[in-house]
């Protein structure tokens, strides 16, 4: 059996990969003269009279909401709201099995950017904290910076900023298994989408002075034509050295790769270009934008990519649970940029520096002590 | 420690009375490929071919939201959303507990009966069915009845239907204990919200003739002033003999009393003015429209509250888990008439005749054969 017939069978099984479950359990009258009427009317006038108190007597303390309109799922492209349940399902049962956090699927039957503002709006109460999830870039942008001004909880698209934290995670250790300085190197970043703004911002934040982003045609700088209105902005902050021409000419004397693209588009040649001990995150998926061997046979040190069956792979895994836990447990209005930079540096400090190699700057997925350290270093923040 | 006391003391512990659960853990990277990515993709492809796979590989099959802008919360009135959590959080309690029914309290920061429509109808997709909570009339109806329109899963606004489908089966036993048949008796309601509105439907559905509608001004008719659209709708099918005056003289002969409007207000005087073997269905809460004690004394038969330390407790829980429960197995896309009406008679006869006493009208709210009979007799008309 493939893995995709076994995962069609496994689907058919759950039927649904996700249940509610009570906390209160009303096996009597009395239970239900408690949990229900009349006794729950104590904690509704508590609330309605101090709002701060939803986080002691409901579920909104714990709970985020993974939003999506379907419109960027996965490799699936715009397959709407209701194909990419079974998405947002597995989402939410990452954000609990990994972050003990309860997340709710909400699949938007819309894909205007005004009405799934106001959607998520009308719907925040119940909620904790807002888990953006496959949103089309440039409309996530807007989206997301949007609700972050309207709302007074935790906003946060994954596609951008768990793949950016990632990366710069296992960029920072990356750099010292090759002994790179951030002031010194050059960074190219192909994919001007969500994830790519993303990364390239927090790239930015972090302290990379050299960052060149180039979509399909090419380096982008203020030379581009065809920019949406975000690609635009990164324009003005990126490619300081106002480059011209294509990825290849893009990675002559860089020093780190990250993709986020398409499959099989970096050769052998152009990582040669590249300077030694040169860093590669090939994330398309599933196949990457350069195998592993490739890579490392033009002289790559470092290679990641988004798959498990590869060394160093970037799984988003390692940091939105443990982000919105932490974001949660210390009743953070907001992500900032420092809570992800210091989630980034919980997650490269995992790996401590005697086991650091090229092929280990990533803590396993799996390692229990990654949603504990990322909720911490977020929560040390608020 | 009061019963208020401790229902704030046990909110506080719960911290949320819900949660969410995987149904598909995640242990191994190889469960990881499953659940989530890349194996995930192969649900989403089926059912962006085929909406009903859905059903299939989803939770939406077993869920349903339970939706409140938070403006008629229980006794509490307009608490607004995030105050009517803690009920939301019950009822989802309550619909997993009774009907093994997943279920999601999904609060709205909107009381604009267009916004509450087209948020719900955004938020669709991920549930099999909707259920309306505390929201006012006349918005609740209009908000019903568009949604049903809209959607294609089930739309049950809980304070009508719930409560009217319970009455039916508490009048459809008590008039085996007294003896009366529809065709002849007198029913009056008082108060025309929600649920008034929606038991006098159910019960003209049924097949009452003679049905009379009050409100704080007295009988409602043609010739009554302030109603809304819905209470003039009712006016037109109600009170076919164009009575005029009071409560008081509505009640005079009357058979059946059903109160869903105010405590005390209905006397010793007016129960003896009603025919003999009346029956008194006095809802109000926590104080019934007429103690049972008074009633009975007054010359009524059987009397029915809404209370659990009373006889015959009209407890909308014996109704809403089945119903949803049937609705969602049947895969229903609309709960009827006919399966309000059954449902009524399901739950009329978890009575046995030989049980039947002017005391054991209902049915238990924990008897477990309930939410079974209940559901089976839903989907028996899907």
């Amino acid at each position: 059996m493939t893995l995709q017939e076994k995962a069609l069978e496994m689907h058919r099984e759950w039927n649904g990969k996700l249940e509610t479950t009570a906390k209160a359990h009303v096996n009597s009258r009395e239970d239900l003269s408690i949990a229900y009427t009349p006794g729950v009317a104590e904690p509704c006038k508590v609330i309605a009279k101090d709002k701060e108190a939803a986080y002691t007597y409901t579920m909104k303390a714990n709970t985020v909401a993974v939003v999506s309109d379907g419109s960027a799922v996965l490799g699936l492209g715009n397959i709407g709201a209701l194909a990419a349940m079974p998405v947002m399902e597995g989402k939410a049962v990452l954000f609990k099995e990994f972050g003990g956090v309860n997340a709710v699927p909400i699949c938007l039957d819309t894909q205007d950017t005004e009405e799934i503002i106001q959607t998520v709006v009308n719907i925040a109460p119940a909620f904790g904290g807002i888990n953006l999830e496959d949103i089309s870039a440039p409309r996530c942008f807007e989206i997301e910076s949007r609700l972050k001004e309207l709302l007074d909880i935790p906003v946060f698209h994954d596609d951008q900023h768990g793949t950016a934290i990632v990366v710069l995670a296992g960029i920072i250790n990356a750099m010292k298994v090759t002994g790179k300085k951030k002031e010194d190197v050059q960074v190219v970043v192909n994919g001007a989408g969500s994830a790519g703004v993303a990364i390239t911002k927090l790239l930015l934040t972090y302290g990379f002075p050299h960052v060149t982003m180039c979509d399909k045609e090419g380096i982008i700088g203020e030379h581009s034509e065809n920019l949406n209105w975000m690609q635009k902005e990164m324009a003005k902050v990126t490619n300081l050295e106002k480059k011209t021409g294509t990825l290849a000419d893009a990675l002559k004397g860089a020093d780190i790769f990250v993709g986020v693209s398409a499959p099989g588009i970096v050769t052998k040649e152009m990582v040669s270009s590249m300077n030694s001990d040169s860093i590669l995150f090939a994330m398309a998926n599933p196949v990457p934008e350069i195998m592993p061997d490739l890579a490392k046979e033009a002289g790559a040190k470092v290679v990641g990519t988004g798959r498990s069956d590869f060394p160093n792979q970037v799984n988003n895994v390692v940091a939105f649970p443990g982000i919105f836990r932490g974001a949660l447990e210390g009743r953070a209005t907001q992500i900032t940029e420092e809570m992800k930079l210091a989630a980034a540096h919980a997650i490269a400090g995992l790996v401590p520096e005697e086991e650091l190699s090229e092929d280990n700057i990533l803590p396993e997925a799996f390692d229990p002590r990654v949603a504990d350290a990322v909720s911490q270093a977020v929560k040390e923040l608020i």
